[in-house]
Order: C-alpha cells, then structure tokens, then sequence
C-alpha cells in the first residue's frame, strides 16, 4: 500500500504535562510540532512576502477555502497549478473547510441536510456549500492539508442544537471522506461538540472510527471564556488517538499557544499576529506593545531586544511608531514580521521544553516575564 | 581647504545628444548619473525596505522635508540620529526643501519676502516656512543634499509674477546659502523662471554665481505639455555648468527620464513608479501593464520577461492580479520593486548608451518597442 501523504510522529510526550513533541511529514516538507500556522486568507499572508515567511521561520501555512473559492475562484488556482505554484509558497500548507467562514463572515441562510446556503460577503451573491463541493473546492487548491466541511456552532448554543450540528458534522465527515480522492493530500476531520464535555467525546470517537489521518477541534475560541476551552480540551485529549495531530482551530494567543500545547495540542492558526501588526500591536516577550503610543516616540531599541528578525534588528520603536502613524505600509510590513518571529520562537522555546520535560515551568517563566498577557 | 561633502565628476559626454555619463560623489557613497531616486516621502519608500530597494540597484533616495517636518518632527529625528540612522537607509540621500509642497499640498495662505505662511494638509495648523527654517530643517534631517527653499510658481502665471516668484526664489536662494553651515551636506540651487526661456537663463546665471556645488530645475512638469518642458531644458542648459550636476525636479517618466538624459539632466525624482505600482500599474518595457485588467487573469507570465527582480523571478501576472483585486499589500509590494528595478534598468541603459555615443539610436528603439508610452 501507499504511505499516507501526511504522517504524524509522535518524538516524545513532556513529564510535566500533556504536551507532545512530534512531527508532522508532508508531501511538501515536515513540520516541527507542536507548530504555529500563519493564516494566508487570501493565498498571502498580509504584508509577507514567501522568502519574508521562510526567514522568519514559518513551516506549514494556511489558506481560506471560502475566501478563495469567491476570489480568484478555486478553478483559476487549479488551473495555475495549485496554491504552492500559484501563491510561491513552497513549504506545507492547510486550507480549512470553508465551515467557520459560512457561519461567521458570511450572512448564513440556511442550514440543510444537503449543505449551506449562504450570501458572499463581497459582493451578496447566493451560493451553497456541500461537503462534497468543499472536496472539491479544496482538492483544487492542493494544499497539503484538507479540513472537511463541518458546521461550527456559535458559543451559547442549547445542548439540542449542539447535538444536532454536530451529527450534522458527522455524516458531512463521511460524504467529504466519501468523495475526497486526492493521493498526495490529506483530509482531516474535525471533532464538535460546543461546551459540552460529553458531546466532545463522542465526536472524537464517531470521527476517529472514521480514521482521518489527523484531527482539526473545531467551535472553540468563539467567544467562551479560555477556562471553558481549556475544560473542553482537557476532557477530549485522552480520547483523542496517540498517533494522529491535533489540530487546535483559530487559536493561536501566546497564552493559547502554551496552554494549548501543555494539553496535548499539535497545531495551530491565528489571524491574531498579523491583524494586531497592522494595527500597530507588537507581541514581546515581556508583553504586548501599542507602538502609536507616545511612550515609543523617542525610543532607540528595537521592539524586543532579544528578537533576531529582520524588523528588530534594523530598526527602532521611534522609526515603527512613526511609520505607523504616518500610514505607511513598512509599519505592517515590519510589525507582521515581529510578530510572527515572535510566534515562531515561543514554539521553539514550547518545543525546547517538552523534550526537557519542564513545559510547566516554562509557561510559569512566561507567566511571571508578563509574555503571556492578552 | 576642504574636500566639499557632495563632487560631480563627468566622465564623458554623448556624441549623438547632450546627455552626460557621470559620478555623484557623496558621504553616503557614489551614484552613477543619469540617476533616478526613488520617493521616500516619510523617510520610506512606500512598501519597500530598505533591503528590498538595495536589491532593486537603488542609489540615492529623496525624502520630504515638509512631510518630516510636520510628522515626525525635524528635531525627534536629529535626536535619533539623522535620516539615514532613522530610516536604516544607509546610501545617499537627498531632502527637497518643501517648496513645491507648500505650494501644491498645503492651502497656502500668504508669501511675503520674509516666507510662506501656510497650513498644513494634516491638521491644518499654520506654519511659517522661511528660508532659515528650511534650512534648520534639511540640517536637522541630515541627507547628504539638501535643496534650497524656492517658490515654485503654477505653470499658467503671468510673465510679471513669474520675474517676481524668481527673484525671490534668488534672494531665498541668498539666505539659505548664508544660513546653511552643515559641512557634511551640500546645498543645491533650485533654478526657476517658469515657461520663459529667457527667464530659465537668467535664473541660471544668477544662481550660477552664487556657485552651488549643485543645481535643481524646479517648476517644469507642473502642468505644461511636454514639448515645453523640453523646450525650457533645451534653452537652459547650455547655461548651466558642466562641473555641477543638473537635477530635473519631480520628473520621472520613463519617456521624461530618456528626453531629460539627452539634454544633460544628471538626477530625476518621481513619485509616479511608486504610486502606479499601488494602483496596479506595472512598467515595462513593452510599455504599461494595468495588471487588474481581465486579460491578466489566466495569465501565467511574469510582469516582464526580461525582468530579474524578485516580483518577476517568481510571481505570475494572475497571482498578483489577483491580490490587487483582493486588496493585498503584497501587490503593492510586489509591483512597486517591479517599477524600480524597470527604473533603474532603463537609467542603467541610458548610460550604457551614453557611454556608447548611441542614446538617440537607444531611444528611438524603445519608442519602436513600446516602452516610452506615458
């Protein structure tokens, strides 16, 4: 039989804590995990140019099924030669389903057995989304990863509707299964279940009896408080299978990011680092930073004294905060490359501890350094 | 006595035109002339880094002193080092003296002998701009050429307020020189006198005695159609001295940049390569590309063939069509370095031409092939 294009191995679990040490082997490169993904909504990630990315040690990247499907239409990228060729970006990549989109961007119209009707929110034109026009959209993409389609909750549902969108993910997880065919490209499932405990059980056990090569958690970090998502992690994990990623869906705040791997997390995305960058929000290791505040004006260091990206290396606090509020591009430009360096040595230093067993006093040191404040 | 801070050094001249092959000593380095200098109006060229325009065969950049007046403040940036310490842009650099933006971005409200009284486009708090205030200002700044304050009069005026708007422009032209002591910046004269041939000569006798170490021609390209502006350059500059560079001011225009070269400008400036590159406008030398268009869409070429900057090694025109149409920075990015790099491959040209005796055969076969259509 044939390897499996995307194969999770498992290095060594941390002492202190829940957290996994792996790797994660694409057709396109493998992954240090636990690891960060850098979101590309639109086939780029804001202000990134791919070598920026490469420099600041991004590994697996995600694109938007949705976005890309309305803009430039998943046909065109195809036919361009996927989104490794068309986007030049040639390390791994994730494209999510479309899910979260439909229900949080778009004005939602109707939920079916069949799919979701739904309005652009470019430019309000109808459209209908099936798990089997998902495969479809997201097998032309190419990305190394495919999510299916699921229906992801709001917060506060009641318990009759969470069960009912869950089973509703469910049998989607079996049609996209069903009619995903792509060789060199993995489709994983993702487990439901809103704030209730039980219910996330049983959809990691309903979708592991699918056997997907790895495991998106969906519907958390949609507007619960943390503790509630870190109970909900805390009670899914050990029915989660050993040997497959887990895949923590649009989390990605430095706390998140340790909390998250402490339980056994694998992977992540955010929009977080590169949406505050452009508003002039730095991350530190000694916390976040506004630099359009007057503090920064006359200040000669670099954002973090201990950062080795390209923005901290060159340039002051006083040059950023004046960029920013000149409404230059450069300011995002330098910001997103902070910020996602920043992203990409906390996992360095999550990875570090886990094969040190000491992630625990790791994430106290952090804790106590004030870089886990958001 | 003392070497001066900025030398022009001819090393020969055209046989076919009267274009000129020369050296611009400075601080900061040499530029190669004919030379064009990317816009950096708030001490950034818009989008790019400072690596991105070293990449691209940048030489010497200009910045704004009435923007960097008004924001951050000429003082903060003396205090933190001067222009090329702030903007981590280490090669040469040239400030113009605001004239122009007072009088084209500011709602001027009086000029009297002492100055200009204004308000500024931001805030609108009003200023009071004189000859020893620019001065203080370009020195605070630091570049390594600074530009006299003159008054930069429409191109419709009457013969009598142009005499006027000149002279003034002259006795200005006094005060800077007598109020600038900075010995590591040269002070260039801004030569005037509006559409009148004989006006230009004048202006550029008068000035020719005061003896700059430089010279700029202000006030052309500000409206009049093209054949005047070449006109005036061809009444002038058998009046201007051949030991001092001629710097064509606020002209860039690939056709603009080849006409100016012929008739012995040694510096342009423009801010027309970064701003189209912004609204999707690509330059090549098989002329204008308005990359949003439909026809772009399928299309897998680079911007230019013929093109070795990073935009064209590795994008197609379909991608960045596509983050045009999505709003991306990255197209700004992507096809700003492009328009540079055409900037300083045409300017490399026309000195290999000029070094050749062949400009006008150079010339007339870009027109053939499309590449000065403007």
């Amino acid at each position: 039989m044939n390897q499996p294009p995307v194969r999770y191995e498992l290095i060594k679990t941390c002492a202190q804590t829940g957290a996994r040490r792996g790797r994660l082997h694409t057709p396109h490169g493998t992954v240090e995990t636990p690891c960060f993904m850098a979101v590309g909504t639109q086939a780029t990630v804001k202000a990134m140019t791919p070598r920026d990315l490469e420099e600041v040690g991004a590994g697996i990247v995600l694109a938007n099924t949705y976005h890309l499907h309305l803009r430039p239409g998943h046909e065109l990228v195809r036919e361009l030669g996927g989104l490794h060729e068309f986007s030049q970006w040639h390390g791994p990549m994730l494209t999510d389903s479309g899910g979260f989109q439909v229900f949080s961007l778009a004005s939602m119209n109707k939920i079916t057995e069949e799919g979701v009707e739904f309005s652009s929110h470019i430019d309000g034109h109808k459209m209908f989304f099936t798990p089997e026009l998902v495969m479809e959209i997201e097998q032309a993409l190419g990305a190394d990863i495919a999510m299916a389609f699921d229906e992801c909750a709001p917060a506060h549902c009641d318990r009759s509707y969470t069960i009912a969108a869950m089973n509703r993910t469910h049998r989607w997880a079996e049609r996209c299964k069903k009619s995903h065919t792509r060789p060199d490209q993995a489709l994983f499932g993702i487990i439901q279940g809103g704030m209730y405990a039980d219910l996330r059980i049983e959809s990691a056990k309903t979708l592991t009896d699918m056997d997907f090569p790895g495991y998106g958690i969906g519907g958390l970090s949609v507007g619960e408080p943390k503790p509630v998502m870190y109970e909900m992690l805390e009670a899914l994990m050990p029915h989660m299978p050993a040997d497959k990623p887990h895949y923590l869906m649009g989390v990605g705040s430095p706390d998140c990011l340790i909390e998250g791997s402490m339980r056994g997390i694998d992977m992540f995305d955010c929009v977080l680092q590169t949406r505050s960058a452009r508003n002039g929000l730095a991350f530190t290791f000694d916390g976040k930073k506004m630099l359009r505040n007057a503090e920064f004006a006359h200040d000669t260091r670099p954002i973090d004294e201990s950062c080795d990206c390209y923005a901290c290396r060159n340039f002051s606090r006083a040059y950023i905060r004046h960029l920013i509020k000149a409404g230059e591009i450069l300011a995002a430009q330098l910001i997103t490359m902070h910020n996602l360096r920043f992203t990409y040595r906390l996992m360095e230093g999550i990875r570090r501890a886990i094969e040190e067993d000491r992630l625990l006093d790791y994430r106290n040191e952090l804790v106590l350094r004030g870089s886990l404040e958001w």
